[in-house]
């Protein structure tokens, strides 16, 4: 069975922690039937036939399938019944595109089965599923472990997000106070901060999901497996919070990088007027001694040229040592 | 009966989610003592004396009444003993002028009755009656399914505009970063900002309405109807946050556009300053050997006006190379 | 008796919602001893020994009265015993001045009284007096109603001021777009978000008060008169959020202004750039033949006068253009 | 007994309302054993063991002593057992250097005592002592009647400092306005900022402090004094507000301020524009007809040079009135 | 054993307050069977191994034993069981580099044990635990007043870092108003921003890890040991209300900056544009009489020259003293 064709990664059944069979979609009821058995499937971009034979298997909600389908939704948990309905978004950064590129997973969670469905970028959850695997004492405790296992290796995705972003802001940093002001610096930071914006609006919402996962008397999370959700609640706030101080120092970049570019402003606007001053001098005495008077006494004299020429150097020289002690120059 | 001319646009008597009769105002209150059976009444723009009369048929609230009748009121849901009023602003692009076209429909919900009342810009809802009355399955869930799906229908249309929106955004981002500043394009990015807030506006409130729709005790909005509002509550949601981010980053690329235009300020500036030295060199230069000095030896050298002539060249070309180097020009 | 000298403007008692007389001051305490009767009493600017006796009639408490006697109260409601105090601010424009006046009214009600004290710039409430008598079915519910109609009437004293309001910001709007920024302008901007703070001031108590009225246990609000409440409260929303958004939208304004400063400043550059260097390409020319060399060629050309003064006019004619074509002219 | 030297500045016992006698400190637990009597003592930066002994008398808790020694603690209420430990922050304008006095006052109020200490700056509390002294009637209510005589005369005293800073606003406002943007000026309103900024983190904490004093069931706060906390609670938040709007229209005035001061820069630069202009015509005019051409057929005619001065003074006319009617000069 | 090397700095077992022995690790297990008695432990920079047996001394959870070894958690409490898992953040200036070194800080407290484990910059506790033991009577209250006494001298160490960072702004706020602006004091402003956000960061969190071991039923922090968590909460309440207001003044000191940078913008503009008028007048007299017009009567006349000379003079001395008096000079 080439299920990937049809969107089903891996689906297989589990008893006391231990993976003992991978199953077809169409024997999952019969699983569920079992006690003490739980079945654990992965989607990636299903089609809607899947989707739809999956409901039929677990008995899920039309409204939660039909949401389960779109991609695009915002982070979020609701319970239809006893089953929990689940979407997280999932991040990794292009280091080509300089982009974010965002995925999706959904989750269906009951007492006996957890389902997981990506859509589009996304890497996939075979390694989550066998380190899971390799705890059965751990994956015993069913499948809110497992929604655990994945919604902590999706969270811990936005760690390097951030530490990138947060190199790039010292990265501009650095620039910004050593280089002169430039467009494409402030593309940058409006990159930065467009980001920043959108990793925000992904992880936010996991705050009130992890909450009600770890307090809320859900009765498909087992008291034990709380704690687990307490942990990825709290990586959630620190990232939380990682993205709201970046987003507080990059106001205050872009404030600073728009004082610099004022300060600048006025650097060019002096060395303009000491140059001018400079060259302006010259320009006049010039012109006087240009003029055409008959009687010009200066003209006359013999060193008249040299003293001129030389009023003018001692000119130039003291405008220039004023100007250069005053900072302009 | 032309009932459109009365504001009356259907009136139609439904049992077991079946349609069974469209049926005159007056005979409303005889269905309404029938069991099992629900009327779904939609007014457009309606007279004083129609919705005196639809007062009477269904027993509403006096103060209920005055609202329904005068447009520009904010969303909100108000209880009148064991009726609804709901009032929700709908929206359209209005792709010819660029504006926003924002329209109102209230709603009179009650255990066996529906009354939606449209204002200003705002598409039929013939088209969601007729979805459901394509579903009798779900619509015979009462009233409160056919609230929601009135509601879905204008909920959904906030997400083109919000998209066109974004749209606009990214293309005043794209001008911002690479044309010259602008007046117009401030023009835009103001407009596109009360555009934000008018839409803010419509939506926020919605919010509210569907916490208490889906949570609260509210005997017309069935146990089994409720997940269908928590749907549109997450849509409401949503676009609040698309809203909350589009205006997040407009702010972000008002102050990009500011740094910019000061940015090519410090250019014009540079490249002024870098001409006018150009320019003042060889004035200055010219200006001395215009003077009319008697024992001026250069002026008498056969080749002193070439000599000259290429003394400014150099000099000249060697300031370009210098604010070339530099940047200034 | 010429009540008003002090500052007693109506005195009346009610039964079943009708005025039956006009009473004195001293006859109150008599008139509150009857079942089903209460008395409405109207004062503006009350001397100190007035409301001594009000007190005394009504038994208030003295640290009501003592904030009655103060204007400049900010929006409240308070219970003394049964009794309520309460406080709102009434607002005018003063369409000379184009300032805002703001004046205040007081309330005392209890389970048959209401007593209003009007201070400053504020209407009489005869009219509203006047419509209460007119609908006896519905004063009958008691001094709750009245006070209803008076603080309605205020409330929907906003909604002309903030219209006026809102349409400032769109003539300033026009204005920032089409005229030149000026220091006029931003002086407008400045009184209206003052105005816009004012108001604000005024009204976002209020959203409490209402609140209060509308949910609390207050025995002298009876159940049938909380849904007028309501309507009150939704008013207030309404001018708040009106106020919010027009704050915003100026805020955006303000910075709209900023850039446009700004981008007229680089025009105003550009222009005098391109200006000036069309003044100092002949200067230059014209300076180097100005120059004294014995063997300049040119000078003795016949058309050497004719060339040059074409040369300096096609190389004006040049950077005209090219000035033009830039944008900079 | 020279009390003060110590710290103590007025230590009375009252019964029913009335001061029965002066007492020294040692006698203070004596008077506590009395029925119907209760000790109110002031203090003056008081030294450790003056308040070692304090402690001894009233048996409080070392924690609140140790916060009673050390001033700069942040209002707050605290209950250690029965007896409330309240930090309040004074105030006062020193109209010499223009800038705020902080003071503070701690007290303890248990069942039946009183103690204030001031630090720093602040008035006495005789005169409120006296007053309180002049109603019995009231001060029967007992050590929560004298909490709130003295809170409410502190918080009196915020009301001119916020008056004097709404003035300077006003004046600001006026400058701002009339006179050229200058560097003084931007220092007021950063001054101004800052003291608001202070006040606000002296206000602010109270409204927590008066909720707690006129809601919560505080047992040494008896119930008819409750009244007289919520008095305390409206100035507290009239206070606070006060501050927010003045700091709001302040932030506006900043940016108005600013943009005044690029409206300024334009002026300026179209002024030089205009005149440089305006000096650079003749400059150049003059320039060409200082050629040294031998053909130059103007230079030989009569009237030549009149005519070119003429030209001269109409060009530079005709410019300066172009400059005018654009409102560049 | 030198436990250093492993990371053990101190581990001691405490009867009645007093120390009764330093035990090894191994042995701490047989201490906490004893009743009346606890253990206090110090690490410093743990290895694994010496945190797995740790672990498996004081049975503790193992997914806190994960978070102990890993620095950059941010602060917080955590319950496993009865044992209390808590993080704090420490801090340091840093003299040499103005940077703030931070380190962490975690806490395993339960009913007779408590475990402290420092990783980074941060003090040794040895002077804490010093001075507990010299208090028998106060650490006889267990292990949750020997956390207070850490945590509150961690807490402590907060105040002159935000002393240090407020002195820091008050000089950057006496340079902004005295000095030119420059990109170094912009640098300084960027800098101290930074810093007030980390210092934000490490301390807000802790309001609310205070509020749990004031408020909350937890049962290692005896009735008696929360009052002084209240004072720990306190001045964790002051750190952060300082920050912020350092911050809100630091936002008004950019902001006055800027405002001072385009002020003195202004100021060069206007004395350049002086100056340029100054020189630019003698050059147009000189360039006119500088003409070659055959007819210029002043150049014949014998007092020409010096009398242009002297109108030069007069006209530059009446434009330098219009620009004195317009304040442009």
């Amino acid at each position: 069975m080439n299920s990937n064709v049809e969107g089903v990664v891996n689906c297989a059944a589990y008893s006391e922690g231990c993976r003992i069979a991978t199953i077809p979609v169409e024997a999952i009821s019969d699983h569920l039937l079992e006690p003490n058995r739980f079945v654990w499937i992965g989607l990636h971009d299903p089609s809607g036939s899947i989707l739809k034979q999956i409901q039929e298997e677990f008995q899920l909600h039309e409204l939660a399938i039909e949401d389960a389908l779109r991609a695009h939704q915002r982070p979020k948990l609701e319970t239809y019944g006893e089953t929990l309905f689940i979407v997280v978004r999932t991040v990794q950064m292009n280091y080509e595109s300089r982009e974010l590129d965002f995925g999706e997973t959904h989750f269906f969670v009951g007492k006996n089965f957890i389902v997981s469905i990506r859509h589009g970028y996304s890497r996939a959850y075979s390694e989550v599923r066998a380190r899971c695997e390799s705890t059965p004492q751990l994956l015993r405790k069913g499948p809110g472990f497992a929604l655990y296992a994945v919604m902590d290796s999706i969270v811990d995705g936005y760690f390097p997000v951030i530490d990138e972003l947060g190199q790039e802001l010292e990265v501009l940093e650095e620039r910004i106070f050593s280089e002169k002001p430039s467009r494409e610096m402030t593309k940058q930071m409006y990159d930065l901060k467009r980001q920043l914006v959108e990793v925000k609006r992904a992880v936010s919402p996991l705050i009130d999901v992890c909450t009600r996962l770890m307090r809320f008397d859900l009765e498909v999370i087992p008291e034990d497996t709380r704690p687990y959700f307490r942990d990825v609640y709290d990586h959630v706030i620190r990232i939380n919070e990682m993205v709201d101080s970046t987003r507080e120092i990059l106001a205050t970049a872009l404030e600073a990088n728009f004082s610099l570019v004022s300060i600048s402003q006025n650097e060019i606007q002096k060395r303009f007027a000491g140059w001018a001053a400079i060259l302006a001098v010259p320009t006049m005495i010039a012109g006087i001694y240009g003029m055409n008077f008959k009687f010009m006494p200066e003209l006359d004299w013999q060193y008249g040229y040299p003293v001129i020429l030389s009023i003018i150097v001692i000119a130039c020289g003291l405008i220039y040592s004023g100007f250069k002690r005053a900072g302009w120059l």
